[in-house]
């Protein structure tokens, strides 16, 4: 047996006790005449002694060549220590060493493995065994597998099935791109991994099962952004005879579950907010409600005053930010420089200073008077003391540069709060987006996402303003969730598979084996996923995605640690009747 | 609101209710005057009623026009039924239904939604929608959601984490034939589908995450057999700091579990054998032990009798089947034709009657006399009534030979109770098996099972006797699980590699990346992984492991439903850098 206890384990009711202890060396004390050695596992860390009068020679002595991370096993008597620790569990104690016997040597570290550690990102990630050993890595792990498993345990009490579905599918060429695998078995054929579960948890709805559920992994081969997988996790679900209501009463019940059992954080009823006036009032499809700066419309109040920048802009668009009459005149400018920023995109900021006496100083003095900037500090919000920032120009553009603008100053100000939760549903979202690519509407979500009854009118003459029963979850800003209630009957189908430009030919190609099913009693269903991986970094106050898996990939789709993918050689591209170009 | 109850919750207490339900037609019976429909859902099946005094003429119109699995939605009350049946929870109400809407049609399903239905098993699986409505298959799946939450509940309670590892990693050649996924990113590179996370929960250990699990999928890319699939879940688990006493213990604890809780069946203690005493005592390593007829060798008393079959024999065995005696002459041929085919390859088969007044009457009385088979009755343990059947020949095909029979016999003397469970561990499983095509030794397990370092002297003179700290856990005569402790010091592996055949270099490009890890204080630790899909099907009582699967693959590796694998077109393969050769 390597242990007793752990070494999270030990305290003064344990002491005269005879142990054993294994782990990792944490770090060596060594005063000649007495040896200090922390010993660490994942558990904790137990102080171990050794010393010239009660530790035989031949211990001492190999006590003395014990080297950082060298992995030990000792015997030895709980004894109360001299100089207490109060801040670890097994502080009032340490062990006197009887027996010494390392179990493996180790290389010195390239990092310190220590809470603060001197190695930069590259060099943990090469390393990733490693870093796995500090207390923020291992402790970051350890709680993703309490979020799944409080996910599991929630919907399994509320009668969700978890259903394995196959990860080698039919490759589908609508949406990302999707990794091929070839098949020996069937010359010059290619299973795809799933991009997510999609058609199969509406078969399941097919088949009868009501509410399903999956933690699962999904794929896609795409051009990697920073945080950004090509796996990745999701928590799939799926339920049959709903309306969008029931969907949001059930998984509003899964977030508080968890934002309860996870973070002890009660929240009764989740707001929420149409597509629409999200990106009235934030600019943003995933707004961030734990502050307000909501944005507020200027045109009828900034136009027709000679500001020929105002005047020409389809939307004059602005928010008070709190406080930041502080700003000096060089921050401000910063400020303007940072929306023109190209990945901003703004041409320039008009700001209106809210003096404490009421009065206001803005950029654009020379169009606008005392009366007017009043109107704009009233419809923004703006108190004295605060900064009002203003920008102009094509409505969807300048709403994506002021919302960029409303995050960088939150985060600047301290308003995004990691202690803070603030979940949100985003509904009635739209049905179809143009695409400038291919000239014609897209799915926003995908084709079988359903139209509002009311809107189907809407198809012929304004495709664009049909909304769907789909929606988003939106916890800080960040989306968690998205999912629709799903086209069920064949008359609906056929019409938004018209309306995508799809022909029948191409509809059966792409989706036959569903619309099949579909012919036999297809049931009203619905059902949302949620990203876990960047759930669960949420959840624990952080965005930083990678930091959540064990093993990421870096940008390039490389393995940190192994040397994945890899050069497959010639017989094995032979086996598979393949042959690189 | 689709429903205020499912289809399984109504019963007298609700007499007089409102309800709205929603679900499947299963069953019309139209009287004229009046019609009964059985309406389904996952939960049970509620019976409507609709007739000509309390109907609404236009609804029950309607309802004469429903068909077999329509998808429809009723209001109604709750009223006492005249005829209860008492075989279902709903059995003593009926819904006078009020309020009648289809919400969606069917065609005529190719098979019927029944219990015992009349669809082949191809048709079946085409249509696998449709087969997960029918009670039977339905209940599978739910019972593996219930299989796997109880696994991980139980895990989580014991301080496993559950850890995701990468599904896209490197290729190893080792093994079975790795799936493999080309990059787009990294041109002319490949990833590789996990045969089993081994290497990734390794590292994990050199972490120090000290308990690690996971249910996962694993892929092999092999000829299928019957009921075995490309991709296939398991679950995975491994500790740091163990022995091989440790996990045993682990895991015995959570297969005592899992016994308990699904199957209400408590078992104290596992027993365990050597892999050695399996052979001899079944002529198997996996063992079914819910029955006896263990092997009696019988070289001693058998050989040199002038019987030359049995004196060139390496090995002469026998079983005694219990009440075997009242065979007749023809079913005794037959079973010796039985043992004769090819694919189970005995020469023949010796048989001996153990009669009621105890004599002995044997196919080879010609050369053994009633002492003589006395004797054969003491070392198998017949009794009178039994029959004695022998094989002989060379040891390792006789003992596969006479298993197969036990097995054969046992199945037709209803001796496989699956309401019985018999666990069992076999341990000390030979470190390496000689490989006839390669004409070396291989790991049996995988190059990092440690031996038995008592054995370890052995590796020269006589590998193959070498054992290893490798175990299987065993169920009803099936291998559930199996792990091993692993080799964690970089002497043993180095003398591990030596007699596995590998150069230095070709150690290093296998397994470099771990043999790293080992580098910087790798614990001990080892593991075990069990096989999902059997451990579910066998814990139901059954062994037909693809009922277990929500969209199982056929033998040619083709999905039952969909088609995959499917061609895919020049452009996608020109933008992966490939070409069918």
């Amino acid at each position: 047996m390597y242990r007793t206890h752990t070494n999270g384990e030990l305290n003064a009711s344990n002491i005269n006790e005879e142990v054993t202890l294994s782990g990792w060396v944490q770090k060596v004390r060594d005063k000649g005449f007495m040896i200090w050695v922390d010993l660490r596992d994942r558990y904790g860390i137990t102080q171990l002694i050794f010393d010239e009068e009660r530790t035989p020679k031949a211990i001492l002595d190999n006590a003395q060549k014990l080297g950082r991370e060298f992995v030990i096993q000792v015997k030895g008597k709980v004894i109360e220590r001299t100089s207490k620790n109060p801040n670890i569990p097994t502080g009032e104690i340490e062990v006197l060493v009887s027996e010494l016997t390392v179990l493996n040597e180790a290389l010195l570290p390239p990092f310190t493995i220590e809470d603060e550690t001197d190695g930069g990102e590259e060099l943990r990630m090469k390393y990733r065994y490693l870093d796995i050993r500090r207390n923020p890595v291992k402790e970051k792990l350890i709680f993703r597998s309490k979020v799944t498993q409080a996910v599991r345990n929630y919907l399994s009490k509320e009668n969700f099935i978890e259903v394995e579905t196959p990860y080698l599918i039919k490759s589908t060429p609508e949406g990302a791109r999707d990794f091929v695998v070839p098949s020996r078995m069937n010359e010059g054929q290619f299973y795809a991994l799933p991009q997510s579960p999609q058609t199969f948890k509406q078969l399941l709805m097919v088949g009868g099962l009501d509410k399903y559920f999956q933690i699962v992994k999904c794929f896609r081969d795409e051009d990697l952004r920073a945080d950004r997988q090509p796996e990745f996790t999701q928590i799939d679900c799926e339920m049959a005879f709903v309306e969008q209501e029931d969907i949001l009463d059930a998984f509003e019940g899964l977030t508080r579950h968890l934002l309860k059992k996870i973070n002890s954080v009660e929240i009764e009823k989740f707001p929420r907010m149409t597509f629409e006036e999200a990106m009235k009032k934030y600019g943003n499809d995933k707004p961030d409600i734990r502050f307000g700066m909501e944005f507020g419309e200027l045109n009828e109040v900034a136009q027709h005053k000679n500001f020929n920048v105002f005047n020409k802009a389809e939307l004059v668009v602005g928010i008070a930010v709190p406080g930041g009459n502080s700003f000096t005149r060089k921050e401000i400018d910063k400020l303007t420089d940072w929306v023109k920023r190209p990945q901003i995109g703004a041409l320039g900021m008009v700001y209106v200073r809210c003096n404490d006496d009421g009065t206001y100083k803005s950029s654009v003095d020379k169009f606008y008077d005392q009366e007017d900037l009043a109107k704009w500090a009233a419809i923004t919000g703006a108190k004295a003391g605060d900064l009002i920032c203003v920008l102009s120009g094509q409505t969807n553009k300048v709403r994506a540069q002021l919302s960029a603008l409303r995050m960088e100053l939150a985060e600047r100000l301290g308003l995004r709060n990691p202690k803070e939760f603030a979940p949100l549903w985003v509904v009635d979202f739209p049905l179809l987006e143009w695409d400038e690519e291919t000239n014609r509407y897209h799915a926003m979500h995908h084709p079988f996402t359903s139209p509002k009854p009311e809107d189907i009118k809407l198809l012929d003459t304004d495709p664009g303003k049909v909304r769907a029963n789909a929606y988003d979850l939106v916890l800080n800003g960040n989306e968690i969730g998205g999912g629709s209630i799903r086209i069920y009957d064949k008359t609906t189908q056929s019409l938004m598979f018209d309306h995508l430009g799809f022909t029948k030919e191409e509809a059966k190609a792409q989706f036959g084996f569903l619309m099949n099913a579909f012919e036999y009693g297809a049931p009203p269903h619905g059902g949302i996923a949620f990203g876990l991986d960047r759930l669960v970094a949420i959840l624990n106050g952080q965005e930083t995605i990678r930091d959540y898996i064990a093993f990421p990939k870096n940008n390039s789709g490389r393995d940190v640690m192994i040397d994945a993918p890899a050069p497959i050689d010639e017989s094995q591209l032979k086996e598979l009747n393949l042959k690189l170009r």
